[in-house]
């Protein structure tokens, strides 16, 4: 079937793509001519406005916009709202916040519009592996975009059918799910990321343990100079941790183990930070998220006001004076 | 080639399985000669007692054992100690605590016997999938025990090759490693476990957000009443949190996504807590994999002492009064 | 100087008490007319509705609003909003969020009427002790108001001046502060109050684990049989670790160690929550003090979703049973 | 009475000087000769050396160890051991983990000599304020040295009495116990330090997310610019929050608000650690307590190998590049 994309950074191009192959078609709009183009030459259709982006789908149009949450999507959802009519729908594929969803929804329903919110994992690697997908709107949008869904999926693959699911929802072992009414989707693609974080940060502390288990401190009878990439590489193979993003890791410590390419700072994007808020608003203790994100605040900071304040206190009951920073090893 | 295997448990008794199958050879051992019977009948040699065990194996020996950690795994190595002579080697295939194998293998390099400590992760899966390996002890040893480890390790399998690591040990693809001197195996093992339980408890406060998404104090309109299992499903196909973990927690969602067949009462077993007491050694944060362990031991509380504590100070500085417990549902 | 209170709870009553002790006067309001009656009676001016309560202030008007935060302080302030004129004063003595502060005192601002936020602590102790207060709003009606606070607030009484004060605010040692504008002063109470949820969860750990300083897993000979009460009054002299939570502490140890008359159950208020909200969109962080909130919510849980979870993956990948609950002790 | 100082430092000097003061007398040792003379001159008894100390202490003795804890500790009290008689006395003052008390303890039983742990609070401030003091050893032992304590502890001043006190041992309202057997005194000494860690890591993250309140990612209608000097200064008024801690913080920020003579590296002592050690022992959930210790160490990484590991599995899934570090202002 026909989708427009807006967007085509490598997540909408490559979107894009997959569905082409599969047999649909596309009318695609950035606001950068040349990524245009560059799908206009796999196939297709270039749009040059949003107008004309509008004019070219066909009804029931839907539109799918790919871009950075936040304000350029707002804007565009809203442009999108004034030139599509009933029954016609706008996909938000980014990462939206959820509560944006639920707002947008509600407004363009006036209208008769669908809105169909989509998080999706897999990245870089969707093009290949396809895309998991966690969708929130009405039921009618969603099935209507089903053909969509099911070629960007995944799909069942070489992963083993998890037993007892016979009479259950199919789509879920295909890799997409409607996961309720707006905002849905991108409520559970927020948790997705926010396990990410603690899983990651479950990783980070067992490596990091391993990797100061030769600290000179240490007794010398029970100090080990591990290597760490085969570690990483033996779990993968049988034990309980392994996991996607243990091959990443041993991809990584193959090239190399200490890692001299990274300095340690650590970005979040908001999701962490909005599991942590909806936890909150729930009552339920989000303990090890919470500390996930909070190591990645603390990777930030080169000094901490709250360490500087202990210092302080140490040195107003004790005496204490903490030797300086050395710095970065250079 | 032979091994004696004392310990016939799920454990012990699969590995055996698995060597024979494979054209080793075995004598084994257990306090109940049932289990040793059963073993016989499948093609072990069957010993009657530590004696007759060290006496049935062909020099040099090589004694796993295969207890539980803690007194009855001492008590075995140091008769086994006793019985056997230089140049055998004694395993320790269970969870011992990587300290206790260092100074075993300090007593026993004394009269030149072999101590091995083999951490195993893979569970009761491991006859079937194999057991991921982490080996500490003297190279001699662990490169004569080779065979064995071939035979137990998972082997490469489906699993896809992580790019870089040609020249690299080549046994760690195939499911297991030689990671140190004595007591490196279960140091490794030991912070594998630290990491499962950070993973485990990521996984259950993010499952815990979705379940309570639908909680009454949240305004409706952003109210969700998900679909757990079909969730932990879909983020098996291409999304960044999959895992094995995962893969156990959409069976176990299948089955009943609300749990009922379970207290919420978590034990631990001393891998998790000797991680924290190694990361506090070496000064490494562990935030995540504390607080995991920390959420296990209050799992197991169901009034804390320092919860009453806090409603002690708040009655006294605020006269708050707390109501008192619902207790479970029925 | 004159004060009208709205709200004559303990916080509304007493305040208006040691106003009227120290000659001011005041007109009071309340739903209930019988806590207005017990007000009259001790000498402040009685008022039967709002409009009422408006009409026997003098200008300009000082409305303070002492009740539960969410919409019945809303509809008061907004129906003041309509009762009051250009240079009034509406002040909110209770725990409002602050992000609702900067929403009304914009809109309170377009009619000349001044907004004042006073987070107060001190609870039931303030008729006795003073009430510290934090205070946000303009400069001119803050200083207008300077009379009131000054009653209102401890004074520097018998604690020792900090040294190097001398050309700095004096107001902070009497126990009052201008913190900023409108919201700033409940922003501050709010931090206060998630640093009390910290200190409190570490003083409640640190005696869970004297308490159980001899639990029978500990070999006997590092076990100890402590008393808490007597720990908690030495530490009341001298030590690092004093204050007056500490003091409440030592009092209710000394009335039952055992703290039998509390179930365990702890409520929070919404301030801890928006701390770690503000401290999320800051990006600090907060570990001990999310830690200490995510305690209160896990102690509100008789049986918890997520150690489900935990229990059903342990099922899955090593089979273990875990034990069923013995629930509370009778 | 007499007692015996080996270790003149701040802490012993000053113990020797509080005691000397209300008519004790003292014989002093300490590998510094400069240090004895010091106080020989204020006049207690010069030693100068074991033998010599020895010899010069009247029976019972008494000899207070008050050296750094660990290997100089051990081998002072083994050397007293040997130069010691039955009914004499060694107090081991100083910061010793509560599991080598036990240990020494039980050696020094042996020979009828008493072995007292004396875990103190109030470093710095002990000469003016008295020391608060915990109290390890046999009843015999820690009654005939009462005098000793009650000189050295702070006595009752001007601290308002615990209410509901009465009947319960006088001694902890003077400023000591006696918590228990050999090991009890620092294992209260131990907790209490490891409480003061959570308590001061509450106040330094509040005291961070107030700084950051002018962040600029805060929309501007809810930036605040706070006086943290100001702040710290109120809350020592009236609040729930107040405390000695707060009163250390106060006086530091009144000095620079920016703590600028800090680098934020903090150190830890033993006592932090060994409280995790034992709330995993006993399996009591830490959660606060090993926060505050966590944030320690990780205040003196200036890069972190687990945020390195993060930052290489987010370039693995999702292609993202970490900006380079800024490195701490100049």
């Amino acid at each position: 079937m026909q989708l427009g994309m807006i967007g085509l950074g490598r997540m909408g191009g490559n979107i894009v793509r997959r569905l082409l192959r599969d047999g649909h078609t596309a009318v695609v709009y950035d606001r950068d001519p040349k990524a245009v183009e560059a799908l206009a030459s796999e196939g297709a259709t270039a749009a040059s406005s949003l107008e004309d982006f509008a004019a070219k789908l066909e009804a029931p149009r839907t539109a799918w916009v790919m871009l950075p949450a936040g304000q350029i999507t707002e804007e565009t959802v809203t442009a999108l709202g004034g030139l599509l009519s009933a029954d016609d729908c706008i996909i938000d594929g980014g990462n939206s916040f959820y509560q944006d969803d639920v707002r947008r929804a509600r407004d363009l329903d006036a209208k008769g519009i669908h809105y169909v919110d989509v998080g999706t994992s897999g990245g870089v690697w969707g093009l290949e592996r396809g895309y998991c997908m966690m969708i929130g709107g009405h039921k009618e949008a969603v099935d209507r975009l089903d053909p969509i869904f099911r070629t960007l999926a995944p799909g069942i693959g070489e992963i083993p059918r998890t037993p007892g699911r016979d009479g259950r929802d199919p789509r879920a072992e295909q890799g997409y799910i409607h996961a309720g009414p707006s905002g849905a989707g991108h409520f559970v693609k927020m948790i997705h990321n926010g396990i990410e974080y603690g899983l990651m940060q479950a990783y980070a502390e067992g490596f990091d343990i391993l990797r100061h288990a030769n600290a000179p401190d240490i007794p010398e009878a029970r100090r080990f100079d591990l290597n760490l990439g085969d570690i990483a590489e033996v779990w993968r193979r049988g034990s309980v941790v392994s996991s996607w993003l243990l091959d990443l890791t041993a991809s990584a410590l193959a090239g190399d183990e200490r890692l001299e390419g990274f300095s340690g700072y650590v970005e979040d994007s908001g999701e962490g930070r909005w599991t942590i808020n909806a936890a909150i608003e729930e009552a339920v203790p989000a303990t090890v998220l919470s500390s996930a994100l909070y190591r990645r605040f603390r990777s930030r900071e080169d000094e901490s006001y709250a360490d500087k304040l202990l210092s302080a206190m140490r040195q107003g009951f004790g005496g204490h004076k903490e030797p300086p920073r050395r710095g970065p090893a250079p």
